[in-house]
């Protein structure tokens, strides 16, 4: 026998797998202008400019050998020293080099992580709605993942619930702010609460809990608001990055793990990390990629659509009636859906030619997620479909 | 407690690292010229021109949000069809794209195809000398590496030991050929041993024994050697394949897992490599490294200079009175240390700035690697050296 459960993951379609091969059907039926596809988190503008010049320039003048040849397994000393300090010019960290391991993307750096951090059977907090490869990440390393409800009124931490979960077996609970589906992003409060309460758990255990900070969509907030960096409130953190988002550059995987220093033995993590990269197969991130990243440090892609989107849409739908999360970053709006069972919903949505992925997967039910990473024509002619589905169930109450 | 497995992997200094800290301090105090470092198995010629020409034309012209999208997990559909197409043509195996997945190159490949294929327990036969990392690999997918001894006189599969070595636990033997560390390639002789021996073995036990053929170094070959394609010849095959070494892209990762159609149940294991590859964090092979490859497959480096430095390598130390295995292919010269403790030779070599790798980690104790993935003008200025050191060995007796 091979592995079954490698077999049974492989073999199981998601939800937006489904949806994306019925999108293809029915595009080809009414044609693809006539359907509404909110279903995919993908960036939709390109990648800056400056990316591509760059990797031009690198190609043109680097040496072929050094430029496509290995680095190290940490990555790109000069790469690593770059973003160590672009970490420590805009969060004040003292992040340096020596904590920084370049990853193919945030999957890779959740992996590693959590391979680095779990020993069988040690559990990990998930708070609910999640992203979810979660579970089968943690699952891969051992762990055994444990889902927290957020408070649906803002889909901030639920203290009261988050305190009751954690026990002695608790290794680590992710954080991913801004949220996939929601698009909160956690309070400054709220980390506060968090680091206060993971410091009394840990005390009243004598056991390290660790924040796994999934920060994919940081740099994708709108409106001004800030993204709270967990480091500066949390010793024992690590964040997991990647470049997928800000830059639009979710095939290449590039990314990195940042192993804060002021974690308790942040030197044997950090041993870890590198011994759990080797063991999965990473050998390095991509070398084009990495002095990429190394000259474009900063950079962001214009997310100004993203915003122009989030608006037109949340205005619009709330005149409706729609409730939605307050989405304050990443490119998903979470809304609730006009039955408990948003499966039904979504299967309503799609007589409007509205395609939309339920919450269940997420783990929390009645939602839906629409991923407004699309042009905003698509938008202003999918409004007519949200509306006559909200009076379809006001006609059918 | 973090995972203590991954931390001391992480810490373990390989012997290869430290012979490169010593190179770099030594050359600091007298100069590089005059250190002959022949330890690092990397490209020393770089990737053809067509690469870094196909690289930019993506970037001038294809759509960015293509480019650097997320392609499916398997990898581009264009991309994988003309890699199908590719294996068919030059080995007449009926390969199709829904039997490719794209990896982040050769370790990604194995580390996916173990972890597919493993069960907790199952044993993976690696043949002596070996790269080192199979047992890594093997370690953290769940199974037991078995370490089988070639034959010394020229490196061919011992089937005796073979045979004794094969039980019920088996799940897979790792054939690498041409191989690292020795050179050598397997003969068409052996590989139709090897297919009996395993179709007995499986017929005897009741179970499946899969061939994992890493590639690496297939187009790494000289004199009109062939290197048999192990999908010919036994149907339980799943090749393991990376572009770094024949488009010296090793900082790049990529590569791809082939499943054999005609494997037994092959959908199953090709979804489980699937599987596998999510689980780990491989989300896709980077997409522009992915696009690149579509437009360039079947080119291969311009390999004439390793030829050029095997051969004066094996001429001139066989005069010198040095016994070697016989290098068809990759990049590598198996000699024989003229004490039976490897290490105590590579330090009496250093005595003449020869920097050579003891074979120990290679599971075959005696012997030396030395990379000749250098310049002809390093090995030109190192051969009097080797000639001191046999000199030495002969003074000293």
């Amino acid at each position: 026998m091979i592995n079954n459960e490698m077999m049974a993951l492989g073999k199981k379609s998601s939800v937006i797998r489904e949806i994306f091969e019925y999108a293809k059907k029915r595009k080809a039926e009414i044609g693809a202008d006539n359907v509404f596809d909110f279903s995919i988190g993908n960036p939709s503008i390109p990648a800056p400019a400056r990316i591509n010049e760059t990797m031009k320039d690198l190609i043109d003048n680097k040496d072929p050998v050094a430029l496509h040849g290995y680095t190290s397994a940490q990555g790109d000393m000069g790469v690593r020293s770059t973003i160590a300090a672009s970490i420590k010019r805009r969060f004040g960290v003292d992040a340096t080099a020596d904590y920084i391991y370049m990853t193919c993307g945030a999957a890779a750096s959740l992996t590693i992580t959590l391979n680095a951090l779990l020993n069988a059977g040690d559990e990990v907090i998930v708070l609910a709605p999640f992203f979810p490869e979660y579970k089968v990440f943690i699952g891969k390393a051992g762990g055994v993942a444990k889902v927290v409800p957020c408070r649906e009124e803002d889909f901030q931490i639920d203290f009261h619930k988050l305190s009751a979960a954690i026990s002695e077996k608790t290794k680590a609970i992710i954080v991913n702010s801004p949220n996939n589906p929601t698009g909160v992003v956690m309070s400054k409060e709220t980390i506060k609460s968090l680091a206060q309460l993971l410091d009394e758990k840990q005390k009243e255990f004598g056991s390290d809990i660790y924040i796994i900070a999934d920060e994919p969509y940081r740099e994708l907030v709108y409106g001004g608001v800030e993204v709270p960096y967990i480091p500066c409130f949390y010793d024992n953190t690590v964040v997991c990055y990647s470049y997928s988002k800000s830059l639009s550059l979710p095939g290449e995987r590039i990314g990195y793990v940042f192993v804060n220093p002021t974690l308790k033995d942040s030197r044997d993590v950090f041993a870890a990390v590198c011994g759990a990269g080797r063991a999965l197969g990473f050998v390095c991130a991509p070398s084009l990629l990495q002095y990429t990243i190394g000259e474009c440090i900063d950079e962001v892609s214009d997310v100004s659509i993203y915003d122009k989107n989030r608006r037109l849409l949340v205005e619009t739908l709330s005149s409706y009636g729609y409730k939605t999360a307050r989405p304050d970053g990443a490119f998903y709006l979470f809304m609730k859906a006009l039955e408990s069972d948003a499966y039904a919903f979504c299967e309503r949505a799609k007589k409007y030619e509205l395609l939309l992925v339920p919450s269940d997967d997420f783990g929390f039910p009645g939602y839906v997620r629409i991923a407004y990473c699309v042009t905003t024509e698509q938008i202003e002619r999918a409004l007519p479909s949200f509306k006559k589905l909200y009076e379809d169930y006001e006609e059918n109450k």
